[in-house]
Order: structure tokens, then sequence, then C-alpha cells
């Protein structure tokens, strides 16, 4: 193998490569990104066996040369340690040379360095993905539902179906569940079905916070693919790959109540800004229980601490609708629902004080966050 | 005590009384920061009892109302958590009011916080220091100064008077000077002298660290005034106050060798940045050793680790006299003095492959920095 390549464009595709890769991975070929150089590109890949990631580099974007190909070849280079080097190197190319048992010549302006390589035939293949029924969805779009929802999955491994999302193809509509048991977030896409023998795949928390992290905001399109095992996500150069979990997700579909005894529609920030003031009390306090109070047309927040004081927050309240209520929960997943929202108005709906409350926007049923509860007497 | 402040304003001074605040401290009272309010300023104290900071806050500055008093008064709060509130708060203005056992009411907008205070009586009286005899240098040759030198402090307690800077108040200048025992960081202030009674003060560095994040680039005026045991560093409205380590500093000055065999020109930033490369690979391998080699009128830097590889940087010397050498030094401290030159070209002069060797500006005798080779054969 011998080329040379855009320094700055390769950074970018080497930094994507890595977050496949793990330090704590038990195959130490793992640590490495397999570089493939055929003919006309070069394929990056990296994985931690749960995710793998490969992105292909063309010799030519927008008739700019970003690499040139002088040999074909291949070689797995330690991940982060190499990437370190292409980073610190100077110059706008960089040249990559192998030589003898996987020997690699790196230089660029008046450094060299050589590397120890490894036989990228030791590398495992990865999995095989059917990519014949596609379900598209927008950069944007995706990474705004993986944002929505991926907060509220378990970091416990006691129920290990409950450390991912589940994706639900319904007849009408696709949902996004996470659950921890203790809330949960609920995002519909609408009007948006996607025709598969699969009914639901659960994807690994870990697995979808990488992915948002390799997401912009644009409406570019990303394929996604489903086999029985596996998820590939197709992003422009890059193909993502992620193993699912099994198992069967709880049906949480009977956990929405009906008929709220209160409800209260509040602005999301100035509401959060509250929360977020009065929790700070609550935790210095030692845990993250705050009060809510709507009575008399009034809502209010509050939290005491033996120790430490009390706080006391007015809630500007937009509508409050039904019963009283004194009710008791976790700030923390209060703060998250409601940073999972990105519309100006909430509603929150109780439906009696030990029972779980829903926090919705105002105008749409496409978000449902649900918390549970504590109970303080 | 009852107050009305400016939000944003007393922010930025808590802050800065925050950084005199360890959340190791062994005196209870000393997690907080004292308030002591008089008829017409208020009075900020933190402090973890090596390093005091005391800020005052005056009713109005350039004709802007800061601070209303309505009645005078002290308390001490609970500093990080305090600061916490204040910073979350809405609004311009936030009233402070002390009711009795230092209950304190903080309101904003609609948000009231009653915390538990503790009496003010309680908190330590700070060190008294003699403010007869003034050394003035203005902040941003301080923080220089600080930055040229603190880093070579030692981390280990074994000889405690080498965790400090040793200021030394020469006959026709100063001198500040950190080792430990590996490297040495050395600068003069050449033209400048202080006479007082004290031949030298050996400062912590942990203090020089916290002041030199308060200083600012500018040219404002920074008086520094010493008694047997503390400093006092007055800058603007804030007295920084640190107690001296007591001991023997240990003289260096025998240690600065004449006559080179080897000397060396290159330009500091590049040079820099090759020594960044080659210990990316010294590292890796396990240690930061690199080794310089000065022959046939050509400068080299090369590492090499059996597991990982080799990496050779030729490097642009400007100047080389001498001797041919080879010699091996720890990457890190190379690095650190060079970041302590602020010069574009440097001069390193080698006294043998075992001897001390040092970096200086090409120019200039303010900065020295000496580094102890490696031994590695």
């Amino acid at each position: 193998m011998k080329i040379s390549i855009k320094r700055q464009y390769f950074i970018e595709q080497l930094n994507h490569c890595l977050k496949a890769i793990s330090p704590r991975t038990t195959l130490p070929i793992l640590n490495g990104i397999k570089i493939d150089v055929s003919d006309d590109q070069m394929i990056l890949t990296g994985s931690d066996s749960e995710i793998s990631i490969e992105i292909t580099i063309p010799a030519e974007i927008d008739n700019e040369e970003i690499l040139e190909i002088e040999e074909p070849g291949s070689v797995v280079l330690t991940g982060r340690f190499f990437v370190d080097i292409i980073k610190k190197l100077s110059g706008d190319f960089v040249d990559l040379e192998t030589t003898e048992n996987f020997q690699t010549k790196i230089t660029a302006g008046k450094s060299e360095f050589n590397l120890s390589g490894n036989d990228s035939n030791q590398y495992p293949l990865l999995p095989e993905v059917n990519d014949a029924d596609s379900l598209v969805l927008s950069s944007a779009v995706l990474k705004t539902i993986i944002n929505q929802t991926n907060f509220a999955v378990s970091l416990s491994e006691t129920r290990p179906v409950l450390t991912g999302v589940n994706w639900n193809f319904n007849k009408d509509n696709i949902s996004f569940t996470a659950t921890d048991s203790h809330r949960l977030a609920l995002r519909r896409l609408l009007d948006k079905t996607f025709n598969t023998e699969i009914s639901n795949a659960i994807i690994p928390g870990k697995s979808l916070s990488e992915l948002s992290k390799i997401l912009t905001d644009s409406d570019e399109d990303v394929e996604i693919n489903l086999s029985q095992n596996q998820v590939l996500f197709t992003y422009g150069n890059m193909r993502f790959i992620s193993r699912l979990l099994e198992g069967n997700y709880p049906d949480t579909s009977r956990l929405f109540p009906e008929n709220y005894e209160t409800k209260v529609s509040v602005n999301n920030s100035e509401f959060y800004h509250a929360i977020d003031r009065v929790s700070l009390l609550a935790r210095e306090g030692g845990n993250n229980v705050i009060r809510m109070t709507v009575e008399n047309n009034n809502v209010e927040l509050t939290s005491n601490s033996p120790e430490v004081g009390t706080v006391n927050e007015a809630v500007n309240a937009s509508a409050i609708e039904g019963e009283d209520i004194k009710i008791s929960f976790n700030s923390k997943y209060m703060m998250e629902a409601l940073r999972a929202i990105q519309d100006e108005e909430v509603t929150i709906e109780f439906f009696g004080t030990m029972r779980p409350f829903t926090i919705t926007p105002s105008e749409s049923s496409e978000v449902v966050q649900l918390i549970l509860p504590i109970r303080t007497y």
C-alpha cells in the first residue's frame, strides 16, 4: 500500500471512525483502524463488535484531489495513536507506505514515523445487513428523535432490553420508546410507516448516542436497513452498523392514563429554569425531590432540606384546569423531559398523587414524556 | 443585614472569592463565604487558611449603582452552593436579607431561597500583613512571571520548599526560581529591585496558580507586601493573601554551567511542534524519553519503542556550534520549558551528555530553563 491523502479531510474521517473504537475491547485488533486501499478508493473501518463504522474515501471530491493511490493494499494501525500522529503532523498531505510485515511509514514535512501495523486479514468481518427495504429519514429528524428518547434508557443491565430504544413499526406510524421504569420518553413519527417483516427493533442506547454525535442538523438522507440482529445506517460516505438488543420490549401502551384530574400549561423555558433553581437546593439536600403544588389557581415549586434551607418558586401558568394537587418528583427527570420537547409551551397532566403524570407539547402529540411521582409522606 | 446587589457583578466577585475555598478544608466554616456589610460597602472573604481572598464592593462604580444597603450586618453562607443560586436566579438585582439565627432570605424575580447561615464571628481573622514597603508590578508582568516559573515546582512534599517559587531580592535584580530537582525554571527581573529586610520569600505554587487565574493581561498595578510568614497581593478591589513556605531554599546559582560544548539555535514554535510529534511515540512507548542528535551540522530528534515503532524529525537549526552530541531528555520538560519562553528564537547550550543543559531566548538572559538529561545506555 502506498498513498498520499489530504490531511485535514483524513482527520475528519478518522475521527468519525474512532467513535466505534472502545479502549476496553477484548479483541486487541479492534483497537486498530483498518485501512483498505483499492484501485480507486480507501475504506476505513473501526469497530468494537457492538458498533462498526465503515467510511469510504474517494480519490476526488468535487474535482479536488483527496487521495492519490500509488499502490493498493491494506493494514490495521492502532486507532487513537495513529489519529494523534496524523493530527500533529504539518503540511496539507500525508504519505502512507506499508512495507514488509505491515510496517507502515508515515511521512509529512520533515517528520517520519514508522509504525508496527497488523495484517488486515486478522480483522473480523462486518455483519451483513440486507439493504432491500429502507426507511429514509433526514439527518436532522433522526438526530432529534434520538435526543428526545435516548436519555431515558436504563443504565442498569438488570433488564437488558431497557438499555435500548424500542423502534416500533406500526400500521400508520413509527414510535420510539425508552424507559428506565422510573420515567418514559415516547416520540411518534405520525404519517410515516416502514413496511418490513420486522415489527420492532431495540437499538442500544450507546449506539444511538455515538450515531447522534456524527449526524448533523442537515436534511441529508439517512437510509436505515434492518436485519434480525443488526441495523445499518447509511449516511453520506459512512455505513454505521449496530447490533440489536434481543428480547421482548415491555408493552408500554397501557402505561398512558386517560382523563386527567389536573392539567397545567406553562412556558417550557421559564418552567425549566424554575425547576433548575429549585433543584439546586434539592440536590444540596442529598436527593433530587421537589414538590409541585397546584392550589387556588396558583402553581408553586418548593424544596426543603432541614440543614440547608428552603426554596419557593411561583410558576406562571397559562392555563390551570381540574383538581388541586400536591405531587413530588425527581427534578432531573423533569428537566430532561422538558429539554426533549422543543415546543415553547408544554402541558402537564396529572392523574392523582401516586400515578404517573405526562408532559407533552401543548399543540402536538408527537412527544409524550411520562414520569412516576415520588411518595414523600 | 439587608441589601440589594447587581447580580452579574456580584457573580464575578463571588467567582474570584471561590478560588480561595477548598472542598477539603478541616474547618467547616471555611466552606463558606463571609459577607460583611457596613454603611457604605460590602466585603467578601473566602479562605482555605493557606490562601485568603478579600474583595471590597462599593455602593457605586462609575456613578452606576451596584449595591444598595438598607441595613448593615454580616453572615457566612456556604460558598459554592450560594454562588450557584446567585448564578441561576433571574433578574438584574438580587436581594439578601438576614433574619434571626443568621437565616438568610435570597429573592429575585419569583424565586425565594431561605438558607441557614453562620455567625461571622466564628470566621477566622485574616493574617495582618504590613503594607509599609511595596513592590509594584503590572498584572501582565506578574502573570507572565508566574507562568514562566510555576510549572517547574515540585509536586512532591518530600522537600516542602521545592513546592514553592523562590523570590529572591538581589542587589540589582529580582529573580524567581522553581525546581523539582529534575529541571529548573529561572526568571529574572533585571533593573528591578525591592528594598526590604527580607532577602527572599518562597511562595507556594498552588497560591501562585490561583493568583494567576485572577490576574489579567492588563498593565494595572499589583502591589506586593511581605511579612515574615505572609505575602499580600493587592489588585484592584481585591486583597489576595498567601502564607509563605518556611525553610531554606537551596542555592541554585551553582547549577548553571559555563562554556558550552555544543550550542544550537532554533525557531521556538517549530522546535516545540517537532518535540510534540516525537513525544507522541515516546509517550505511547511508556516513557517520555526522546533523543536529540547534533551531528555533521544536522539536528535530529528521534524516539523508538520496540512494540510501537520509531520516529524521526529533522530540525531546522539557524545556528550550530561546537561538538557533536547525542543526548536524551524528558520531552514534557522540554515542551514546558519552550512554552515558558515567549521569544521566537531559542538557544540550547549543552555541556556534555550527562550534565544539565539550558534553554534561553537567543536575545535575552531574562529566562533560563535548565533540564537534566536522562542516561539511556
